[in-house]
């Protein structure tokens, strides 16, 4: 695997977890820790070895947000304004769902493997919005949330006033926006926030459970295309979302994943998918 | 009435009850019921003596999805799913939301009457996809939900890609497609899959009130206008939406169910709508 | 201020109180209460001593819907139906968001200040709609909420059939419209259709408290922002969104209020936000 100095990267029976690890500063964002998320997860996305991946924080944190130091620099700097907003890993021209997702975040949803987002503590400003842009969340109760923008000045960054209504309805992403106010795992559950929270000794198990199932019970197949019917179906009409979902029944009707998942079901046996 | 093989049909004081009806397979659907539901429904949409539409399933069962002996027959054909997608009444060229809401399951949100479904148990594949398609849902608490698909090594069929984010946010899509796993009715009405859960005993009353309100105590132009209003709203902008519900305000003013809604409530008596 | 008769304004420590003020008639809506509104909501947006604008009714009504006087006058006539749907303030040509949200509730959307309703009793027809259009809402938990139309054999009006499903899911809005039944405060707060319900006699200091907080702790000039970013994100691409947001972002980095919002952190103080 490649050397990382600010994630921690570990691959097991399917799963990999990448963990944000610059505990002394609650795993505050830097570019550094940007990149290196982005790379791990674009090779995740085109190793066949791994069916599902983690993030979490390291520590008590999960992101604190953007570096306070880093804030402090850029004041003024209209110039560092620009490069921030266009910070990227150097690649290729953009495909598929990177079309429609460009920005700093478009990877996570075009990564073909479901990302789930193991809220342990603190969850702010830059933080959040890279935490929105995984498939699911889970939370300890007592994690602390905090949209931050609004109290340093700021404004909806990067794709998050789009994606949050979507996500809890307008009434509290305005609310979310606006006060900028610290709120808990439990509310953020209550919210839609995450899909749910857990006493802190419970969150890992819980989600590792979760792992092991998307890893071995279910096509990956199937998870990838689903992943990108949903994401798709945003900007498409319902008959183009349904154009594609035939086309792709119809092919998974040819599949092996689809002949296993009939077996496996009739023989009341575990299935043994191979994702093609 | 017509004739027909796979579903029960009760017409009672203007709720029309559509049974699905083969108990010994949890109702598991066929193209014959399949069938059999449009040209049911397509009629009550037709038929003024029906205000209001109840779905549900015959047995300790809503529709466990496909029949398990159809879907190992079309293992590798690719005609079949070409089939699969395609299978339809034949009928004339679609018209209003039949437009924008083409495909197998269209005709639900076409028919201008209240559908509600009333999942009394298992509620699986595609049977859960056509409950999707109702405009409410009501559970027993304990009745069985899941996807299946991914545990199948198939993919988000017939627009529920499109469908279920609308419905239950991005996150729990995600987690109900994703994972196939098994869920609760409590849980679907936590999540808003359902509008309510309820005792299995206390199911079928709770929802013969409520089409029995929208029988009697709602005017069938205003809803039948509603239905349409939201359905089509998917696909507008706010303007257009507005301009619509302009003019169909201005028309309500000139119908007789206005004159009877407001006298009857100076009145305080029970309306007498005619649907005009 | 200007002279109003149907509504009350006060303005104290950046907080507009506006109060619906036919306290006899549940404040029913009249044609003279909608103008004196807009006329004061638009000056708020326009007077930098206002932060935030709070709505509320005077005495145990919120909004009880359209004068009842009203409906009954107009009944059979299409020529009031056209006038109720245009009847606007005189003012010049749309800009901005008023362009996609045009009608007559559009300014409340285009107003630049957060807009929280208060709604501290009976909330039906129009005054519900009127109350979809702030930015948050808070109930008490005994208010009584309907839709109101489908009862009177009217539809759904001024753009609400768009509105509804984006706040509450597309099954609670037609349950909501098709059965215009009435509902208390709390089950609004488990809708999603009111941010949080709370006992009568917290109503008010909990919304004073929130709007102490918009008025002293977050910057004007960032709500601004992020109100009109989600208002505008539902006709945008995402990548329409983003781009928005990078400008805005780069921006942000040049003002007196992000420079004061890292200081009021670094420091650990209150801020002392200008708006700009």
């Amino acid at each position: 695997m490649a050397a990382y100095t600010q994630i921690l990267e570990d691959l097991n029976d399917g799963i990999l977890t990448l963990t944000l690890n610059r505990p002394d500063r609650l795993n505050a964002w830097t570019p550094v820790m940007q990149a290196e998320l982005e790379t791990a997860i674009r090779a995740a996305g085109d190793n066949a070895d791994v069916r599902c991946i983690i993030v979490t924080g390291a520590g008590r944190g999960f992101c604190a947000g953007a570096d306070m130091n880093h804030l402090q620099d850029i004041q003024g700097d209209t110039d560092a304004g620009a490069k921030s907003a266009t910070a990227r890993v150097e690649r290729s021209a953009p495909e598929g769902l990177e079309k429609i997702y460009d920005g700093r975040f478009g990877y996570l949803y075009a990564c073909p493997k479901p990302i789930i987002a193991a809220i342990n503590g603190p969850c702010a400003g830059i933080g959040l919005i890279f935490a929105l842009f995984a498939d699911m969340r889970f939370a300890a109760e007592d994690a602390k949330f905090t949209t931050a923008f609004a109290q340093r000045g700021l404004i909806a960054e990067h794709g998050i006033g789009w994606l949050l209504p979507r996500l809890v309805g307008e009434a509290n992403a305005l609310d979310l926006l606006f006060t900028a106010r610290v709120f808990k795992g439990d509310e953020a559950a209550d919210l839609g926030l995450v899909n749910k929270a857990l006493p802190s000794n419970e969150l890992m198990p819980h989600v590792m459970e979760l792992a092991g199932h998307l890893s071995k019970m279910v096509s990956p197949r199937s998870v990838a295309v689903m992943k990108r019917q949903v994401r798709a179906s945003y900007f498409q009409s319902y008959s183009e979302s349904l154009a594609e979902a035939d086309t792709a029944m119809a092919d998974s009707f040819t599949t092996f994943d689809f002949k296993e998942g009939v077996a496996s079901f009739v023989e009341r046996r575990e299935p043994a998918f191979q994702g093609k």
